[in-house]
């Protein structure tokens, strides 16, 4: 460890007495902007924001605009080149979730600080003076508190305390601050391909966003899954049809979608679809012995999970099931259940799917596979609804229609650079942490992954119960503080 | 045929010339009063009115109430004893379904007399002066003008139209109005444990209920199929999973649904639950061939349920179908589908269904051969929610109600009173009506059948569109006057 990444971290804690007044002032700042995803108009106060705070820092930023749509949120990208060998890009975002005002308690951009959360009885504080620090369970109520701005002002304050340690930075630092998120990111894959030398000049991106300890201890991850959305119709008789008068004689579609649901999975849980597994990767061994390190958490999600079992039995692990793709029924609706139930054969019956990816499967070719299966069952397969003729035509009848879709992103747990991010992660947190192959979760990471060609880690920051999205959205300090202290080791944490 | 036959048959259509003034207004009359299910209060007045009416016809009559709930509607029992060595009953109901006013062009209770279907350009006409008659086409509309006030005063009429041709019927006539049809018959079984002798007396009930001319020709049936609700649900997590978190860790209630319903039928339509078909009684010849009588029906019933196709293909016939049970899905429900689904693992999953049975078929032999089904695949099953423990102990825990139940009724085309019953109404229509072994669609019949032990042959006389149980209900005359001359015919007809 460098005499500079020691000088920092001892200090951090010293530092913090010293400067939270301040900081929490900076953080309170920023979250007064509003900041609702899709309306533009607010966007600019944060992006000025963000690039004057980051060039008060020494930081050269630039601001990034889509061509195709010049009115979207731009993103912010910042520089700070100190001539390291080695250079590590923070991701964050700046927009957040709608919010309705008269849910909250305080309100959504007007930031205030609480003794502990509210409904455990935490009180209102007044911001700290200067010299004055607040306790690790007080928290920051506002708006993108935790969900995306935290890791922008912990960033900040990483910087301003190399700078009061007099502690040059060990790592070049790249910054990329969007502003569209929220609205899954799509104008990212623009911004990457116009700008793709600046953002893969890094030799490790940290993807700062989501809770850090959502499985009881914090975690660093390595790849989250893709997503495929999927709308089932089987299409019935022309119109409900009484079910006395007419069953045994008419085709039912809710027993048809029934029939090709049901025959997508095993009882043990496991995919029946023709090549399902087939294009997904095969985990490293690296992988699977941090799945299996993770083991005694099974016990711990399935209480939390409401659940006695677990698909298939109890005994593979949590983390190697999320290395593999998953299928899921969203929903199913045709006509009605329990009081709204009628005798009718219904006139359609739909299906709700999701697919989880992981890195290799291909969402197209798993949607083409599902249609195989549903034809080789006997069905003719569209993609909108059938005409009268279409109808007359066929005895099973299915729209299947593939809403939006991304794929997986998984950096290899071996690469250098992945693993010095992870060991300098580590190194701030003071212990090993949970090391997640993949969360089984989805973000839209791929076309920052694929387009900047960099390894990308999931380093967290937010506390669990954040509220994230909802009403009384929060940041815990402890968490924040714990967020600056990781910041500030990778900065010290020389690496190539 | 006897000559009292040919008589009243021959003048029947100049009977109505001179009569239908008379008779629409005694019909009006018996409209104008209030009959909704379940609203005890006005029944006393209907109750009066039919029996004064028959009385004034020679019959006996008789208010039976229910020893069990003095309150409830009673039924009126008739007696017209000639001393004929044959007897036959008339089954018909005078409550109706409620009526949302708001949605009547004139009003439930205050019959108007229309020149055809309203939705066909009709205009209000005037009730016929003496000498009067009205087309056909005309109809009266008002709640239960078909749904099942129309029998009743066609009996009138063709009571009286034998009294004015100086004709003696050739049979003894019992006569049975029920109070409760529309609340499901609760005292049905009561009444007649009570007065079993007196209701097998007749050697045949007419059940004159429900639609003539559903198939596109006038028919008379021989049975109707029982019925069997059921609600199901499959207990998911103990809330709605996030289903990127959770997928492959946490059992899909909606997949394992699927698999359980979807196990229920195959590709043909055939229902794999063991036993399902084993103690339906075998079709006699009769049935078959009156089956296969109707065939040239298929097409246009699948043109009017908008289907191409029939389950498991075309060959077989509409109503040798309705002589095997039948299994339908009535209803599925989990989370959301379309703009409403989301990324879950539903809590729980609901199905809903519905059994049609056929003679022979014990309702409840049938669910418990679901049950096993279930079993088989996995599943506790409960009969009601279940609890935390069990929650914790079940992999696949299944909840199954069962809603109500009835068997089915089914008489005997061979039987020499049903034999009789059917020659009779045949010649009143002058034509070969469609014989129809069973009716796909299910009545509360077996309480009536089972406890009273003759044989049952349905004779409706409504026409297919009087808007049953929903607003602007009608009769069309022409439908009023063929039942008149079935009465008239049946009651003429020597038996014995």
């Amino acid at each position: 460890m460098p005499a500079t990444d020691r000088n920092v971290l001892d200090g951090l804690a010293s530092w913090r007495t010293a400067n939270e007044w301040r900081v929490l002032r900076e953080l309170c700042d920023f979250l007064s902007l509003r900041n609702v995803a899709g309306e533009p108009g607010h966007m600019r106060e944060n992006c000025a924001w963000i690039r004057s705070a980051l060039e008060r820092r020494g930081a050269r930023t630039e601001l990034w605009r889509s061509a195709a749509e010049p009115e979207a949120p731009p993103a912010v990208f910042g520089e700070l080149n100190v001539g390291a060998p080695w250079t590590v890009g923070v991701y964050a975002h700046y927009d957040g979730q709608p919010a309705d005002e008269s849910h909250w308690t305080v309100g959504p951009w007007t930031p205030a600080v609480f003794s502990d959360r509210i409904d455990r009885g935490g009180v209102r504080l007044a911001l700290p003076k200067a010299g004055e620090t607040l306790g690790d369970d007080c928290r920051v109520y506002a708006r993108s508190a935790s969900d995306d701005k935290t890791p922008v002002v912990a960033l900040l304050a990483a910087l301003d305390a190399l700078r009061d340690a007099e502690a040059e930075p060990a790592v070049n630092l790249l910054v990329f601050i969007e502003g569209e998120e929220e609205t899954t990111s799509p104008h990212l894959a623009e911004h990457i391909a116009a700008h793709r030398d600046a953002m893969a000049a890094a030799d490790v991106w940290l993807f700062c966003d989501g809770p850090a300890d959502t499985f009881g201890r914090r975690h660093v991850a390595f790849g989250v899954r893709g997503d495929v959305e999927l709308e089932l119709t089987v299409w019935g008789p022309g119109h409900e049809l009484h079910s006395g008068h007419w069953g045994n004689f008419v085709m039912n579609p809710a027993m048809e979608l029934a029939r090709l649901i049901g025959s997508l999975k095993d009882a043990e849980g496991r995919v029946l679809i023709d090549g399902f597994y087939d294009d997904a990767d095969a985990f490293s061994e690296t992988e699977l012995a941090a799945a299996h390190e993770a083991d005694g958490l099974d016990d711990a999600l399935r209480r939390q999970a409401g659940v006695g079992r677990s698909e298939g039995g109890n005994a593979e692990p949590y983390f190697s099931r999320m290395l593999r793709p998953s299928l899921n029924v969203r929903g199913l609706e045709a006509a009605g259940v329990g009081p709204r139930a009628r005798n009718v054969i219904p006139d359609a019956a739909r299906a709700s799917l999701d697919i989880r990816t992981v890195r290799g499967s291909d969402p197209h070719r798993l949607v083409e596979a599902l249609r195989d299966h549903a034809r080789r069952m006997g069905f003719a397969v569209l993609d909108r609804a059938p005409t009268e003729a279409e109808r007359d035509e066929h005895a099973r009848l299915l729209t299947l229609v593939e809403l939006d879709s991304y794929p997986a992103v998984r950096t290899d747990m071996n690469d250098p650079a992945a693993r010095w991010a992870l060991l300098a992660v580590e190194r701030a947190a003071g212990e090993k942490l949970l090391r997640v192959p993949t969360l089984g979760s989805s973000m839209p990471m791929h076309a920052f992954a694929e387009g900047v060609g960099k390894p990308v880690v999931i380093t967290p920051m937010a506390n669990a119960d954040n509220n994230q999205h909802a009403a009384d959205e929060n940041i815990r300090l402890g968490h924040f503080w714990a967020g600056v202290r990781m910041l500030a080791t990778v900065l010290t944490s020389r690496g190539g």
